[in-house]
């Protein structure tokens, strides 16, 4: 972050889910309302707003914030796929650290419900997603491929989604809160060999937002510093032939973590796209929790579980909280807040004080990524 | 612009008009190709990318970059209704403002062919467009209000199309290259009374880039500098009642004239977001180049025809030069910067070193705007 520092001093989100009788509208209100609360920000204070949604209709965030009387200061749409809500983020950071204005408000919104279920659709002209390449199909193809260099089998693609099911179970905001077992996650429908529908994020609804400030809001006792805000698209070098690495999150995590000024080994939790389970294995080298390879090793030893060395998504990722697609990118921020404040309940990651999020949009019909968004958020000491 | 100076640097776009055959890509990619060469930057230069574009597909910026292998930095795509290409280049002038990077590209993209024509659709779930109260009949209100309380006829909102036709038939990338009569426009096929065909802008397809930059780029004679970047949203205190006059744009206006230390009296020409004719009338006086109710004065003395103290819309306009709808905002820039270096052709407003552009998005169903960029380009003096 280039600038400012900049410091994310409220945040509010809707339980993600099944909102039918809900509009984007009001599942907006209800975050934007709720993190600005919580930073004790009144709605005049908000200099420039940002608004992440991947399906939403033209000026969906100008429509969130009129019923609220949040008129007048520039609002722009961002739209990057699965990452648009953590772009719309970036963008807040980048208005308060380069003086622009003192309040920044992100947002996300998006209600998969009104898409008719199912799949996301193929864009139309998207030959391959047309014929079938699309978002499971795609991953489908990596885990197969990650399954035969590492010697990992569905066994370890179900761990993840047995996890992600027992940290979710912890969180009220999220879609799912039942656990399951292996053996229910292995006989799952199958939705594409060798992913289970219980190894697949659902389409859920939801929104989330973020307060971004130039400087601590009074009486906050543990400011939360934006250490670092990156976005990468994906590079094609080698024609993505590599299913099993993500190049573009690695390069992303480099900048991230140089422009932090800290390591993987910092990090104390994470918030990780977990859109199918084999991600969040690919996730985990690529962030440099681990050695190329080692992603089994983390998740046999429940060192990414709550309570282990290195947590990831204690909220239940998007494979539990859900992933309502715009939303999603704001919504790690609040749970990265959260986790920070100590306020996360049963499923706090206890003295974290490094947060990162993490998040990739695109992928079909190409392997390369057309966004990748790596947020750092760090707890200051305040003497 | 708070920061660092920002120059335009180079500008390309396609010709707008009907392009049924060539894909939202290629239009992008030869806009693209067109800026860098004319600034003289290699792709690898280029440090950070918007989009803007209305309706186009998820990822629609990635999509235009990728096949020109301009991969790697960060793409945000930029959705403000209307104001989405304005929106897409003032991020990426506060990109190079604010340190982040030394080169930024901007990029309008619009493929309306693909809507099927006719007008702009009406959002889902939006009551008001679903029975008729699309861009035309809007409008054509505001034009009836103006009427009533200027004693103006049809006659002045055909002229305003009868300049738009007569400019942009001296600009190679108009929509249409054909100048039209006071009685062709007044009896054209009525659309919403009092507009015309001829007063309503054409649905286009098109594209547009601007390379922006943190120093001129060598060997540029005449370096372009971004001397105001505004982009607001409306308020709507008095409900949006009187619908003759845009306080959005006021507002805009005087925001951009503070930034830039200038008054409407500076400005040499502008580019004005004269969706249909009446709009041109209503935003002379937002923007200050009159008094309020003073419009059909400056159109009657051909103040704003080229030749006039305050030439507007030299390209021929959204009425002519065409309105793709993410494109128009970077358009305006390319006029604007070929004006400033004074190559123009027969269209060159004599000696101009200052340009205005203008866009709005949104208003549908409310009067209010979605989204009002305004920025103002200055010609550099060298010694």
């Amino acid at each position: 972050v280039s600038g400012r520092p900049v410091y994310v001093s409220g945040v509010g989100m809707t339980p993600f889910g099944r909102h039918r009788e809900s509009s984007p509208e009001q599942l907006g209100q209800t975050a934007v309302l709720a993190a600005l609360a919580d930073a004790g920000v009144a709605p005049g204070a908000v200099g420039e707003v940002f608004c992440g949604t991947g399906y939403g209709l033209p000026g969906t965030g100008q429509r969130v914030l009129r019923d609220l009387g949040l008129t007048g200061p520039p609002v722009t749409n961002v739209e990057n796929a699965c990452s648009s809500g953590s772009s719309a983020f970036r963008l807040a950071v980048r208005a308060v650290a380069s003086g622009q204005v003192d309040v920044a408000l992100a947002l996300g919104v998006e209600h998969l419900s009104g898409l008719g279920g199912g799949t996301l659709p193929a864009a139309k002209g998207d030959v391959e997603g047309s014929v079938g390449l699309n978002g499971p199909a795609l991953y489908a193809m990596r885990a197969r491929r990650y399954l035969e260099a590492t010697g990992a089998d569905s066994k370890h693609l179900a761990m993840v989604a047995v996890k992600a099911r027992r940290h979710g179970a912890l969180n009220p905001y999220a879609h799912f809160r039942k656990p399951v077992s292996l053996d229910e996650v292995l006989g799952a429908r199958m939705i594409s060999d060798p992913l289970t529908l219980l190894m697949c994020c659902p389409t859920s609804d939801g929104a989330a937002a973020a307060v971004v400030t130039a400087a601590p809001v009074p009486g906050d006792a543990t400011p939360i510093r934006v250490a670092a805000s990156v976005l990468c698209s994906g590079v094609e070098e080698d024609g993505g032939r590599d299913m099993s690495w993500s190049e573009t999150t690695a390069r992303a995590a480099a900048q991230a973590y140089a422009a932090a000024g800290l390591g993987p080994a910092d990090v104390d939790f994470a918030e990780v796209h977990d859109a199918f389970t084999i991600n969040e294995l690919m996730y985990y080298e690529a962030l440099g929790f681990c050695e190329r390879g080692g992603a089994l090793g983390l998740l046999e030893h429940d060192e990414t579980s709550l309570g282990g060395r290195i947590p990831v998504n204690p909220s239940g990722g998007l494979l539990c909280r859900g992933h309502p697609v715009g939303a999603t990118g704001v919504a790690q921020i609040c749970e990265a807040v959260w986790q920070l404040r100590g306020l996360a309940g049963d499923r706090q990651v206890q003295g974290a004080r490094v947060a990162l999020t993490h998040t990739t949009g695109g992928g079909v019909p190409n392997l390369d990524h057309l966004a990748c968004a790596i947020h750092i958020l760090r707890k200051e000491d305040r003497s």
